[in-house]
């Protein structure tokens, strides 16, 4: 795997950053889940001083030469160049990013989290339009510290996922809007997929979910030794080794769709960290490549294994032993519930046909708010104008608006996209591993998870970062990032049964 | 607090070090709790990878240097002074002991943590003893680096308890051996304390025990918003900042009594923690000082109030309330069951009367192992004559005997000694307690536990590390470390009901 000296040497330099990362990735775990209240300075504290040392020593003379040299070795293999790629990106990112401006941000986000978090409460923008406007200001100039060839926003677009482009975002949503609104509209005029369902408002007893959501997890094959599933405010997976990958959900007590796909979403993101190949494990390739890729596969199986008729019809007695109340409901009432759409204001509640449509409007705005095209008083009325030649909706309160999201607050302008890239390659690898191995639908009817387990693997999982990911896709299908398999995908779900 | 302007720059510079400690307690608390069982390898090795890196940045020339200068200034504070000699004091060990003899020693521990648990399993000492003799001569040599004046074993008790010698342990066992034993004899002969009791043998149920735990830690005043009660293999607490402080316990299911002290011994290691002055927390001199004091507040809970008939009044309507069987024996019952005392063979078990005889043996045989005065071979044998020596009593296995404890598996030779001054120290504090606020009992009875906890705050966990064990002691109670207070304690409660 590594057999070039000078990368064997960055490799067992680069164990230090692996350890402090791995510590970070507990650290923030527990945050989540079990850290005392009071705790939560301190922490802050211990994980900017983590962060900043992990700089520092990547930044070194000593670590960053050794980068340099390697970079001129010749008859490196394929992970060894990933190496390369992966620490001098890191690197160029830190010594671009002046330490100043990164202070400046993060002590801004900081109070932004805070002042977010209240102005959503009281639907209060006004509080919250200054900061913003401070965080796009900031995003630009580090926009303008990193470089880029034809707009701003194409830098922080790489900084979330590497090599993505402007241009690429405004092909894929030129290529899928059109039809995405007309899917939309004969899905909802068909009336089959219901707008809402009763289920949606039935309470369920969470020791009861709780079994549930194990149970499936059993069945996708999510490993007790090195996997654990826990509860936080906001589902998220942490991998902090291939031997220790962990999962979350929350269980608000009603509508249990929500947590079971929370569940099962959070499962695709770890089985990308469980599945990574040991020999590039704590080495600056052996983790997912990018959000981007990552989303595909929570994707993967949340919608298109998870919300399949298969799948639905696979665990319904699973879920009947476990929540008495689906007596009332056959497993077509429930595969129903389970691929609601509507138009609807909130993205983590969208459905998989107007999901994208969310996007879109964060994209244009995020473009626009890059580039210096509007200001932040025009934003609530531009979101929702934009959300009404979308969706054909106008949300009443800032809290269903502009609001609804932390990215912003967080300083993450860019990273929305990435969840489309997620949505899109996820039928694009579903229609790859439905060619290769003979149907995915018999496997999923009969729950034999494993061959798709091991394809995933084969195809993304095992190489960690040694592609990056527009190479990755090309090397794995033959073929770039496209996404007329979505288009596909929606219209062969929900307008030919 | 910190005015000088070299030691401000070193608190600054600490803080790093800090949060690389922070994160391996947080590590350490999560491999014994929630860590998936996979994961212990790469967990190891990211924890020696951030010891090794803590190392290095404490023996920088950066660092080094400015201790140095810290230390040449005039007119320092306590606080200050304490900054310097914590920090003279962990660069002194550091650079004493080379870096290949510690590998070889974590190196041998390692494995030979894992052999000894075997050869406790099958009480095989022949399979250990290779291993006791590598670590004996591993330790002989880390003294020999740290220097001494009277006798090696000065140097590994030093490293456990700092100021702590051979001289000063003997003459507290010299104070107290024979009157523990007459003690006991008497003890035995009124019979009143039973040897055992039928409750030992009573199942419980897990739930209702954790109830009684947690209500147990609201009364002792164990605060919500900054602690944690979790389940592990062996009871411990880990301290992360003043405003994370962590215990566990076990639940064995039967005989109550052991889960119930052993919470009550953890809460007081963690009140000491959280009670150290917020203003010197993330500094050098923001943790406890001793292994040998923070035992004196875990004793003095555990034993000195837990285990006293006040509390034992106080709380037992709460016993009652969660533990059925209970209704089957009275409140004077349930004391007995607390305090049985008899010569027994497991350390850990031993009541307050027989402990130190405990620890008397294991210090005469380090003392021999450490001068080269006893074989492994022959160590058996001494173990069982001293046990029957100083108990009466003779293990009929190694299991019972010479490998009942990890600790030498683990290198901690020198260890032990902190037991008993934690033991002797925690009645010295109780006398001195009880005549400052006017008699302990009184406010046991009512559970008025709020001066208690002001009390050690002020005179003990407040400080930190600020002053070495033995100054502490001498400044917040006018004397030196005395071991009659500990003999007129067990006179007080074991012989004049």
């Amino acid at each position: 795997m590594f057999e070039n000296e000078v990368i064997k040497e960055i490799i067992e330099k680069y164990r230090v950053l692996w350890a402090i990362e791995h510590a970070l990735s507990l650290m923030s775990w527990d945050t989540e889940t079990y850290m005392p209240k009071a705790a939560a300075s301190d922490r802050g504290i211990a994980a900017a001083e983590l962060n900043l040392l992990s700089r520092k020593i990547m930044l070194s003379d000593e670590f960053t030469s050794l980068v340099d040299k390697a970079e001129k070795q010749e008859g490196l293999n394929d992970y060894e160049k990933g190496v390369v790629r992966v620490l001098k990106r890191a690197i160029r990112i830190y010594k671009a990013i002046p330490p100043k401006l990164l202070e400046e941000l993060v002590k801004t986000t900081t109070k932004a989290r805070i002042v977010w978090r209240e102005a959503k409460e009281k639907d209060d923008y006004a509080m919250f339009k200054d900061y913003l406007d401070k965080i796009v200001k900031l995003c630009r100039e580090i926009a303008e510290h990193l470089g880029y060839d034809e707009h701003p926003y194409d830098a922080l677009l790489d900084l979330h996922e590497e090599g993505l482009r402007t241009r690429d975002v405004d092909n894929i949503f030129n290529a899928i809007t059109s039809d995405i609104k007309s899917i939309l509209d004969k899905v909802l005029s068909e009336g089959y997929y219901p707008r809402e369902h009763p289920l949606e408002r039935v309470k369920y007893d969470i020791k009861a979910m709780e079994s549930v959501n194990r149970e499936i997890l059993d069945i996708l094959g999510y490993p007790k030794d090195r996997a654990r599933l826990d509860v936080s405010a906001h589902p998220f997976t942490i991998g902090m080794s291939i031997y220790d990958v962990r999962i979350t959900t929350r269980y608000e007590g009603y509508d249990f769709k929500r947590s079971l796909f929370s569940v099962i979403h959070e499962f695709g993101h770890a089985l990308y960290d469980l599945q990574i190949d040991p020999a590039i494990s704590k080495t600056p390739i052996g983790s997912g490549v990018s959000l981007g890729v990552h989303e595909s596969q929570s994707r993967f199986w949340e919608n298109i294994i998870g919300r399949s008729r298969e799948f639905t019809n696979a665990i319904y007695d699973i879920l009947r032993k476990h929540l008495e109340f689906l007596k009332d409901y056959d497993v077509e009432e429930v595969y129903r519930y389970f691929n609601c759409v509507k138009p609807s204001f909130i993205r983590t509640e969208a459905d998989e046909v107007t999901y994208n449509l969310h996007i879109l409007l964060r994209f244009k705005l995020e473009k626009l708010m890059i580039a210096g095209e509007v200001k932040v008083e025009e934003l609530p009325e531009l979101w929702n104008n934009t959300m009404d030649e979308l969706l054909g909706i106008k949300p009443s309160t800032y809290r269903e608006g502009i609001l609804q999201d932390i990215h912003w607050s967080m300083g993450n302008i860019g990273y929305f996209p990435t969840y489309t890239i997620g949505n899109i390659l996820s039928a694009q690898i579903a229609y790859h591993a439905d060619r290769d191995l003979g149907g995915l639908k018999n496997l999923v009817s009969v729950l034999k998870l494993e061959p798709i387990r091991e394809y995933l693997k084969e195809k993304i999982h095992r190489w960690g970062s040694t592609y990056e990911p527009k190479e990755l896709i090309r090397r794995s299908f033959g073929e770039d990032i496209n996404p007329r398999y979505f288009i596909e995908y929606l219209k062969s779900k929900f307008l030919s049964r």
